[in-house]
């Protein structure tokens, strides 16, 4: 692969990435929208779907890491970080395009609820999806762009995000092993598909499931430029964690396949 | 693939598709279904796995486009134009078959919703799928046959039909690149079904996600001819929307595709 | 495969089939399950995956039709009606076996559920899966075993069981079409499951989709053979609807295949 | 495959198994989780994709049977038992460090749940999962570790748990059958989970589907030793029943299988 493939294909693949997995966020929460209230199991669908599409059309191009938790595990497999910054790069540019795009894609959405005195007025953690007493600088669409814990304690958030994340990167690391030398194909891309959804389905309750830095950092950056109503704050405070703890994720999972799986 | 392949491959599959999609609208919309409101996990997968069964069914016959967008997308990827017009006219015949065919499956319950005194007198809005103080001109079962916003908003409604056409063909056209050479065999089918169930997820709040003009403006037309009692009209100010921007969409995705895939 | 292969496969697959499917509507509607309430997407996913089961352990066996309805449209697309026979009594022993270990892994759920004073008292319509002022001969458990209308009209009915059939049959008739001469292998029957979900979703709301002789008459004798208490009738008048829509369902999706793929 | 690879790969595959497993009910159960009341389908979805990451991670290192019934099964259909006694050993040691896991993951979770006075005031009914008139040792937390019946009655009880195992094993042990000898390959993790998803919304209503001794008992002896507050019982007298019961179902299948498959 080339640095200009990978370049173009990680900013494809984590734009469809975030577009799909902001947008599933911002049509449960959004007044205005079919999908309000759909509830947890369609967010986590929507995520994983999100993944499979992502890596399905991208696959060939840049190996859709689409997260940089996966390429620090492979580099660590493989020995090789020469594509590393080239892949860093593409994904948080590729977050930030998708992130966009979700506000264009649910505009007047994104209005009528940043306008409305009901929610502007609630307490925040009626909201369902973020509890803002425990997150007192979160704004009422944060949970759109990035994640945020429902109990604010440094180890245990960190903890959460470390043990998703070495879930996911085994299972990537391991995906070739049980493959009977066939080459996996477009089932490689589901497979992960249903990882992720299980991940957020077991362990996305404590903190969100960010388990990728792109996937929270570059999202939290736009929502600190977008020009949007009432928007509250982007809790940089809590930013590091879910950009720390997936990388530790990641680097745990490839110690572990080099002893257990090599 | 003959002429006769392609215009009977289509109808039959185009018309499962909206059998199968209407259907789940019908089921968890309409009174006296065993279904009502299942929700919108249930409308995302029904609809998903409508895609997946048609296009199960007719691949061999017709290569399984069942949407123009899909058709125009292909066109400009192959620089061949001289099936479109026998796809064009499979797909939207095809596509009010299915719709006819949702009318008989559901026949009672149509007959039990629109004549029943609480629906018929109550605000549009509360019937949850169209909001219907923003589509002053939509009945009340219009949304088991075609797609309405729910902010309605010409230049949203259009970015957000665009976007998620984009999406859709483009994972129909980058299709064949991760398969390992292979063949993607029923695989296809499933693959492009979960994308579409992805797409429903997260970009279908805003306008109900036609992303294929055959798709709403069959079935709408059917609507305007069935003899249903109360039935309202079928918002033809919105029609456009929903033919024009998937086909946009389309062209769109062939164009990142044959600058970024080819 | 040897006439005793097809009559254990088909017993074996069709027990696993009614035992799964007739297991998630008592898991969905019984009093003291922990599924209860859990909707109308987990009796169509639980029905699929009964589907899938059943086909993964039979295919080897017996060709796992399950379902005389797939018979009878394999037998007119091959013109051999030699095995019709054995199919069919192993179908319905089968689906017997299957209801009555139903019976068994509910046993303290039934006898709780039939003996609730307020289950008992209460309008049928309000039990949600079967509205008994419809169906005024149904028991209250009936649902669990076989299929009901919720609005009695026999032509309706009869017209959406074989809808829901002809999608099925013709499923699994162009099954081998678009497969690249690989062999469906384990694929197969994660097809078929997933359209069963896909009809039970979007064709399932007037009838319950039975779209299975055996499916629905296997279980309705074991209804009124079994000692439950207060259990009602088994609603004999409607039974022969589940019979004869499906059987003539699956010879029109021969007749379609044999004009249109043939 | 060697002992220390099949030990280290049941570890490693038990542990994931039920971290994702028991996640998913500490994430449905849990106050202050963003998954809690997300229902029976979000459970049964999240031990599906447990089964399947699990499987698809250690299927190379240990075949992946990570249930003492499935290894009961292949040891009688193989009539080979000499590795048993290791698959036995990683089993239960990976299933007491998924609970610990769990336990972690949800740390601030269990500390809000635990010590909230409505839980602790509650009639345990009111939780939803474990019917504590029925189970009076049971405490608030157990069912995010272990399973419990909702009517306890032993013989009801060990007949869901045989009935449901054996579907399982029979999957399992069947698995290669109908395979067009190409080899599963990531496919066969696919399958089994569905079929697992299946089990427990079909089978999982009366306790909870253990169908797994290792997955019970490791987890049950990890809810007795930790330091969780108020934690309760952890209802020793039901303990045998998911561990016999699956035993014996995993042998009924190996005897179906050779009798029937053979």
């Amino acid at each position: 692969m080339s640095s200009s493939d990978i370049f173009i294909g990680e900013i494809i693949g984590t734009a469809v990435l975030i577009l799909l997995g902001g947008g599933v966020v911002a049509a449960v929460v959004l007044k205005r929208s079919k999908a309000q209230n759909a509830g947890w199991l369609a967010i986590t669908f929507g995520w994983g779907f999100a993944v499979m599409t992502a890596v399905y059309m991208t696959g060939s191009l840049s190996g859709a890491h689409l997260n940089p938790a996966v390429t620090v595990g492979i580099a660590i497999k493989d020995g090789d970080w020469s594509n590393v910054p080239v892949y860093f790069a593409g994904q948080i540019l590729g977050a930030m395009i998708g992130a966009a795009l979700v506000w264009i894609a649910y505009y007047g959405q994104f209005q009528a609820h940043l306008r409305d005195p009901e929610i502007l007025a609630a307490q925040p953690a009626e909201e369902g999806l973020v509890d803002q007493k425990a997150a007192p600088k979160a704004g009422p669409v944060l949970g759109i762009f990035s994640t945020g814990p429902e109990v604010r304690n440094v180890w245990q958030n960190l903890a959460t995000e470390i043990i998703g994340t070495v879930v996911l990167v085994l299972a990537v690391l391991t995906q070739g092993l049980n493959d009977s030398g066939k080459g996996l194909g477009v089932l490689g891309g589901l497979m992960v598909a249903l990882v992720v959804v299980g991940i957020g389905l077991s362990l996305g309750g404590p903190t969100g499931y960010a388990i990728n830095p792109a996937r929270d950092l570059g999202p939290r950056i736009v929502h600190a430029l977008l020009p949007l109503p009432n928007k509250g704050g982007s809790d940089w405070s809590y930013a590091w964690i879910p950009v720390v703890g997936p990388l530790v994720g990641g680097a745990i999972a490839a110690g572990i396949y080099n002893i257990a799986f090599a």
